[in-house]
């Protein structure tokens, strides 16, 4: 093997035990979350017809550059999923006998041949949790309570931006906004608060929107009043009433039933342009050490019967959590990493009785290492501690002839024999 | 979407959810008694170097013609990966300052371009565990402990068929064959078990082997002395005695360990051709309701070695354990499917306060459905039935008024009103 075909594919990486090992946690973590709130696990193949993900879907032709084309040997034009969303449409039009609303999650890999930054990979891992089949406000209201209840057990003090695109529309279309500058001017708009009122006057010029919808912006956002009660006094077109009436449900929902997070009302909040139809929201951490979301979502009330196309209508919400995002926050913590193991057994000339006694462990519930290799002791130790395993377990012959092994607290460095038939509830009580 | 377009790639489905949970089940179960036996957990990608693949590796040409290739947008010459196996040999290459043995487990989608068969996708889970970096015997009886105990855990009753290609390769030498011809031979008499000895001859004549040879293989079957015992006084090659020297070290660790399950000396089996040095094994149900294995494994000393060239030797050992065949084993019995939640809480004009009461309920550990389609009661209780959620939790406004809720139990049938704050230790301790 030449080094030079040694290494991964670009946008693509190995996560060695350690990150796994706070993946799998982060995973379960959520899994254990989305059931609790309900959510039934659907897994979609990987490979999919290349037509069906480029037929007229939101994701566009952006989303289309992007993908992974290939062919299988019977000629069959595929690709490789972009998203979860295309695939739980296929799902849903596939099986018309399932009752809705359906509220579905699946964590899975998707691909994306595009640029590579830190922190963006092309093969990555989604954990999408979606409701087909319901326009009630409610459906939104417990993808919320979910997201606070996820992050708290992944110990993570996040708030969420939440708006309504109906409202941020009616807002563009009484300021005068032409639909064709909607993208641009929302885009600058978004910048507020980090560049403020100026500032988005000069990005606004930039992008060469017209001098008299610079002032009209500018005169709008000079007010200040941004409150959903102050532009429910300002904005009056049957959208923007619309948007903000489900965005005063959805506020109602989740205060009168006490729920324990932030919530921030952040009227230029968008999310792209393509897909959502009502409620957009976004996760931050409370700190910002990651600027960016860790998580988000919104209604997407269109795609999946524009995209079935069976005259039917599936009004949809979903939320998608990053899980690499999840473990980079994670990671800038301090950290107490858990080791592999919780005991190594070390046999000294016993290897057939140290496992016996490894399996008897691991049956009581431990997470045992068996030295494998025939160390000698002092490198065992080594490696136990290099390890971070809590316990190590010396088992030579005259322990097999006294019934006892002797447990050597790795972090204390302190030695005790202890009886076989008990070494298990000690080590358990102590773990 | 026409309906041409809707459909799952040949080779590939969807997994809903009640498939779908009992195999997050199976990888949960296998993670669990995988990390038991302290193995690691990683992670590589699923896009690699197709040069990387086709690299001298086992595998092989067969292989290689089922490879999904594809490039990306840099031209790059990539490729799905067929097996986890070239990914753990190049993280091993990758990270030369690894501490071996280095026993990892990866769960993970692989891809097969081959044929479809009941049972046999082109995208398809494999769970595997490796131990990377020694020769010793006790790895292999760990892998077997482990998987008797991940059997036991899965509840299906395995029985493990354990031979040594040092040993076969022993006997078929001394028996005159040809290393030409030894393929072919070992397919023949994979076979006895099932056509006898006189079928093994007629296989044999068939696949045109020479008759002095047939005659040989016969004679040494009949004599049916196939036991290892049998076996260690019929041959004396220097290759066959270390294989059954490896084999006696191995079951000698099994049962002095304790170890519980049937493993049966199978003198025939071969797992293929290219990849197993040493010890190989499969494993079957007891019952054989499943014909084929359902797990199986072995030592492979050169591979990695001679894929990474570096003058390193990496002698290793793994066991691998396919997740849709546990799915099919687990199906054919009287499956008890969990519901995908314990309640289903029904509000009657009570929205806000049932998302707060869902929410507190499912804070105490509780998987719980918020009815969010606005079902009239009779519709939601029978959803309630046909999902089997237990408990229906009816939330009106004269509950509301008393401080109560209403609690059906949905197999019983009965009704029950449980003060609000006692409700979450009621259902606790009934589910």
């Amino acid at each position: 093997m030449e080094n030079s075909v040694l290494k991964s594919v670009k946008g693509t990486k190995d996560f060695l035990p350690k990150e796994q090992a706070q993946r799998n946690w982060i995973r379960r973590t959520l899994e254990a979350v989305f059931e609790a709130y309900g959510c039934k696990p659907l897994e979609t193949p990987t490979l999919q017809y290349y037509e069906l993900l480029a037929s007229k879907y939101g994701g566009g032709d952006e989303i289309l550059k992007e993908v992974y084309r290939l062919s299988d040997q019977g000629e069959r034009e595929l690709a490789l999923r972009y998203d979860l969303t295309v695939p739980l449409a296929k799902v849903v039009g596939m099986n018309p006998e399932m009752r809705l609303p359906f509220k579905r999650y699946e964590i899975g890999k998707v691909f994306r041949d595009g640029p590579v930054k830190t922190g963006r990979l092309r093969e990555f891992i989604q954990c999408d949790v979606d409701i087909v089949g319901t326009s009630s406000m409610l459906a939104e209201a417990e993808l919320i309570s979910m997201a606070f209840a996820a992050f708290a057990k992944l110990g993570l003090d996040v708030y969420i931006e939440v708006n309504n695109r109906k409202l941020l529309s009616g807002v563009l279309q009484e300021l005068g906004v032409p639909a064709e500058r909607a993208g641009d001017v929302m885009l600058s708009l978004d910048k507020l608060e980090k560049i403020g009122v100026e500032g988005v006057r000069d990005d606004l010029r930039e992008r060469q929107v017209e001098e008299p919808l610079v002032a009209a912006i500018t005169a709008f956002l000079q007010k200040g009043a941004l409150t959903l009660d102050a532009l429910a006094k300002q904005f009056s077109s049957d959208t923007f009433r619309q948007g903000v009436q489900e965005l005063q449900e959805l506020f109602d929902y989740l205060q009168g039933a006490g729920v324990s997070g932030e919530v921030r009302f952040s009227p230029f909040l968008a999310r792209g342009l393509g897909i959502y139809t009502g409620t957009v929201y976004e996760i931050f951490l409370q700190d910002r050490s990651i600027a960016s979301s860790i998580g988000s979502g919104g209604r997407f009330d269109e795609i999946i019967g524009r995209f079935l196309g069976d005259g039917r209508a599936y009004p949809a919400v979903g939320i998608s959590f990053g899980l690499d995002v999840i473990l980079a926050a994670l990671s800038m913590r301090e950290a107490s990493e858990r080791a592999a193991a919780d005991v190594l057994v070390i046999p000294l000339g016993t290897e057939t009785l140290s496992l016996g006694l490894a399996n008897r462990l691991r049956a009581s519930g431990l997470r045992v290492e068996l030295e494998l290799a025939g160390r000698k002791l002092k490198k065992a130790l080594d490696y136990a501690n290099k390890e971070g395993i809590a316990y190590a377990l010396i088992y030579g012959e005259n322990e097999v002839n006294s019934g006892q092994v002797i447990v050597r607290d790795m972090r204390q460095g302190s030695e005790e024999a202890i009886a076989l038939d008990s070494v298990s509830s000690w080590l358990s009580s102590r773990l």
